[in-house]
């Protein structure tokens, strides 16, 4: 039996993550967490009898202490709330979905108590990997990628050693605008954006894949899952999304992971690591398939991709502006406040304004995003 | 220092096992054998020192023994000779790169004697592939497989577990017959059918690649070195050979192992597995290579193929007369004794003239590629 706790419960991994326990009654769900929507928290408590929740917000997280009192859940909210979660004393793997920097201290506090991490949470490892690496290492708990690409480059160095690695080749579908011009991204609107090719995924997430950030945040997160430098990550433009990423190894052999896009199959690989398991679902047929295409990325058009190996080499607290910036960058594009081409333009504004702290602290890097938040919204 | 028994050191994969010890000085040369290109051999034994080394002809034997009589190495030849290289007490592992059933006994030998094997010789495994994994299990010794496709399944095959397999993803170039008409073959000529679009290979097995009888022997080995079934390996055509092969796990998430067609790789990775080293050589440049193909094997037209996985399925002494017919009906077409398309018609002939023998020994097995070959002989 192994225990999961899951921060981020009812999002897109967090509910995908649920639908791997349904099918492997050995996944024992002890804990979840969730922003605000406790409608579907509740369904989720009762469906699989978790020992604690958190809710973010504490007024909704009174309304469904309420709601649930017939059961013997305990219910917490806030920071304290999730910290409890993650630290949850039955816990053996923590799934970190939940999305924004609100996930690095739970993780932290998850890591110090020797739980597992099931990385779902980008921001963790964009901000504060310094941080976070070396005490994975000090505690001895696996940090298992849960998204595509590092859960390809995670399978494909399975067996392998680390130091033999080449390079890490990351693969981008290039999302909806692949292709496309300067001029013809200046009218791009939101529904644009949202229309992303292979994958289904959250809203913001689905803009981040449209102007390269998300891939850029990818190969900050890469370089440090995989203690390799920013010149030994790679992005190839792989319109179909069927190689989810692969390894270059000293003697120019690859190896690459493939598979049809089902992020339930990187959630299952890390819960059950290094084991595999029949999971339900479309298979690859390379009958039917046909073909698989590369690009290389058009760094020029979009200029987050570039900018974030910049701010990656850079190191310190850069990579916590780039991610800010583009947070509420893309907040606003959502809210239709700007146009597509500001979001970059906004990112890069914040980084070239941004003096470098080397070696940020964990609340350094909150004042930091916060310092972010506050320069942009001054001038959008 | 790892001690290294070269058997076929003459032929395309010695030559390259040997570049692969020149690079690597802590690969020691201790035996080679050759069948009867005593040129060349003396050039290997100045360089690389072996203590033993055997010619299949006697006269060669002798005439080589002459020549370096000004050094200490032991000259042997024939059988005899073979299996005292094979089993020479310093080797750690043996190199079988003979061509054809001769390479059975002294691999059977050097695994009694607990060497390693790096498997070149195709022959082993699709003839006595029930006597030799058997006895490799018992021994304890790898059975590491030399050429592309198995290779890349078993580096696909690292860190994971064999039970957990779905299927084998053998990829095929198609060979430079692909795409075309039984009525096409018909005219084929040698010199077409030596045209291979991306391996340079010895002759015998470009025309095997030719006809998918060199895919259908690979299928057979496949089923031996990695315990699956038959319906458990799939064949696909992927023209670009950039995709050696392929394993799908019960996930349904498949590993990988692409690279330039450079025969250097696997020599290398079996000789220092699990570890990687340094290969010079061109890399895979994904921004160049533009593109991947898929098609579906056309069995009609390519009968060896699915001749292959009938007397695979079937077993016992079938894949023996299988091959035996077809190294025959080969060098016929290389002679210019027959046509293209006869070489099928003579593997199928003589398979459904033979009386399948259930679990052959080795001196039966033998037997039958005797009689196999006269069946042929007295018809051709």
């Amino acid at each position: 039996m192994k225990n999961i706790v899951i921060l981020g419960s009812t999002g897109s991994i967090g509910t995908q993550t649920l639908e791997v326990a349904r099918e492997n009654p050995d996944l024992n769900i002890v804990a979840l967490a969730a922003f605000s929507n406790i409608f579907l928290l509740e369904k989720q408590i009762r469906e699989f009898n978790p020992e604690i929740v958190c809710v973010w917000d504490a007024d909704k997280s009174r309304e469904l202490s309420e709601n649930i009192k017939d059961t013997n859940v305990k219910v917490v909210s806030g920071m304290d709330g999730l910290i409890e979660c993650a630290t949850w004393d039955k816990g053996h793997i923590v799934v970190t979905a939940i999305v924004g920097m609100i996930g690095i201290r739970p993780t932290i506090e998850a890591i110090k108590n020797k739980k597992n991490i099931a990385l779902a949470n980008k921001e963790t490892l964009v901000t504060a990997g310094h941080i976070i690496m070396p005490l994975a290492k000090e505690m001895g708990v696996h940090i298992l990628p849960v998204d595509s690409e590092h859960s390809a480059v995670f399978q494909s160095l399975n067996g392998e050693k680390q130091e033999q690695i080449d390079k890490i080749i990351l693969t981008a579908s290039g999302g909806p605008f692949r292709g496309k011009t300067k001029d013809e991204l200046k009218v791009m609107k939101v529904e644009d954006a949202l229309k992303h090719p292979n994958w289904s995924m959250g809203r913001k997430i689905t803009i981040d894949s449209s102007t390269l950030v998300n891939k850029g945040l990818e190969v900050i997160e890469a370089r440090w899952l995989f203690d390799v430098s920013f010149d030994q990550v790679q992005v190839v433009i792989q319109p179909q999304s069927v190689i989810h990423s692969m390894v270059q190894f000293l003697d120019g052999g690859i190896m690459a992971q493939l598979g049809t896009p089902d992020m339930k199959l990187p959630i299952q690989y890390a819960l059950f690591y290094p084991d595999r398991r029949n999971l339900p679902g479309e298979r690859l047929d390379f009958y039917k398939l046909k073909q698989i295409t590369f690009e290389e990325p058009d760094f020029d058009t979009f200029t987050g991709l570039k900018l974030a190996y910049e701010v990656g080499r850079a190191g310190g607290s850069m990579p916590t502006v780039f991610n800010a910036a583009n947070e509420i960058a893309v907040a606003k594009f959502l809210n239709r406040e700007i146009q597509y081409l500001q979001i970059p333009e906004i990112i890069e504004y914040a980084v070239r304004e941004h003096k470098n702290i080397p070696n940020p602290s964990v609340s350094e890097i909150l004042d930091i995003e916060k310092a972010t938040y506050d320069l942009i919204e001054s001038r959008w």
